[in-house]
């Protein structure tokens, strides 16, 4: 029997509310994924929910289109108790407490972290990397999961991070791709020191260089990196460059997002890589 | 000598907040344009605030590191005034009551429309043109202006659109690149009646296609055209296409954002046509 709860004041609830912090989640090793869609892909990644928080007065009644969904909401739920995970039926007011969005589907789980240390990537011969250098909008970070996802990336490692993976506007903006792509963090000096013990090229976006991403090869193990929104690349990073490399621009802004400078040099590495 | 404010109640403050719905800025044709980076990218195009709103209060003492900025706050303020607007000063309670942002830089601006009709727009020989049909974020939106920007695109057509280039959110996602880029609203007939008669080649992103972006010439005068986030490109579109092409997905959510799919055809153009 599953259990219910319907005080929004319950403990549980509460301790739950607190994995909205970094620091809670960091000492748990736990992250905090809600909807459907993002559930579903953790589960087809093989990550379960240790805990499924449901609501099924908040479930759509007709479901929801789209391709990655693991059945209706309700098939989701036996899937997931299938796969191991407790569940927790909540009163439409105590889930409402616990939700992050606007617009809540009734399924929030606390999943295992899905941060990793370097030592913990496995990684294919001639790898393809992307490096994330101290980004900080988690927007930023779920849309460059996404496009990493899309891209065969086969791992994204976060360099001096300033969020970290399991900020749960991270989970929400990669759609859950967080738990389908490998990912890790470590301080730049680490990150550099593990690319040139695996013989990873590294590849580095900015602008200030005269060569063109699209003029060098990017097969091979690379890792192609890119700087914080305000302040590009460090010194420490464009210095351990085996190339620099920048995207033209023709515009006055003379600014692409930095997710939208990843999805176009690792769009060219998928294109020579094929 | 300038106009000081410093009621929040003021009627003219009233009117500004009231700018924040569409049809009241339809109905005006205007736009807010918000933060002296966005303003001097609209300034830097030509385009003056009609009326500018200032809190020196709220300036910051050393000034913002940007190449985009025209010079100081209090700078931009004189080069406002030199191009013909009208400068109100405001408390900056009042000042706050009228700002969108958190974190105000103490510069908000009444702008004339950005958008026109097709008509009003004008090409070079073989343009490259970004069509997004149906595009409901103002964040991608004004994501995939910047990169239009930075990409050298001759003209942005929101076909069909839901959300108006005018947003102030769109606005400010485009970091004022709206102001930079030829922007038009149409609905998807006249634009693709439009690309016929202007003989646009239409190159429609889909994922029902086996055809790769990238074995696919991106050169001559071209249309580039995404779909809404959700739904894709319509049917309307797709059978108008004289291309269907799809951007190559590895992973398992299948969906790279709108804003990054842009980004990838249309810097594969870029690269075809230097």
């Amino acid at each position: 029997m599953d259990l219910h709860l319907t005080s929004p004041a319950n403990p549980r609830l509460k301790a739950l509310v607190g994995l909205r912090r970094r620091r809670a989640r960091d000492e748990a090793g736990l992250t905090v994924v809600e909807g459907h869609e993002e559930l579903s892909l953790a589960l087809a990644a093989g990550v379960a929910p240790q805990t499924l928080y449901v609501c099924s007065e908040l479930f759509s009644p007709s479901g929801i289109a789209g391709s990655q969904l693991i059945g209706s909401q309700p098939e989701f739920v036996s899937a997931a108790r299938a796969a191991g995970s407790e569940i927790v039926t909540l009163s439409r007011v105590a889930f409402e407490k616990v939700a992050y969005r606007e617009g809540p589907d009734g399924l929030l789980g606390v999943l295992p972290a899905v941060d990793r240390p370097l030592s913990g990537l496995t990684l294919p011969v001639d790898p393809l990397v992307l490096l994330v250098e101290g980004v900080e909008k988690p927007g930023n970070l779920g849309a460059m999961l996404r496009t990493a996802d899309a891209a065969g990336v086969d791992a994204v490692v976060a360099a001096d991070p300033v969020t970290d993976w399991g900020n749960p506007n991270v989970v929400r903006a990669s759609k859950g791709t967080v738990y389908a792509v490998p990912v890790a963090s470590a301080s730049t000096a680490e990150t550099l020191a593990w690319c040139r013990a695996r013989g990873i090229r590294l590849v580095v976006t900015t602008p200030e260089t005269d060569v063109l991403y699209s003029d060098i090869s990017l097969s091979g193990a690379v890792a192609i990196a890119v700087g914080a929104e305000k302040h590009g690349a460090s010194e420490e990073l464009l210095a351990a460059a085996d190339v620099r490399v920048r995207i033209p621009m023709s515009g006055r802004a003379n600014s692409l997002n930095v997710a939208a400078s990843a999805a176009i040099v690792l769009f060219e590495a998928v294109r020579q890589r094929r």
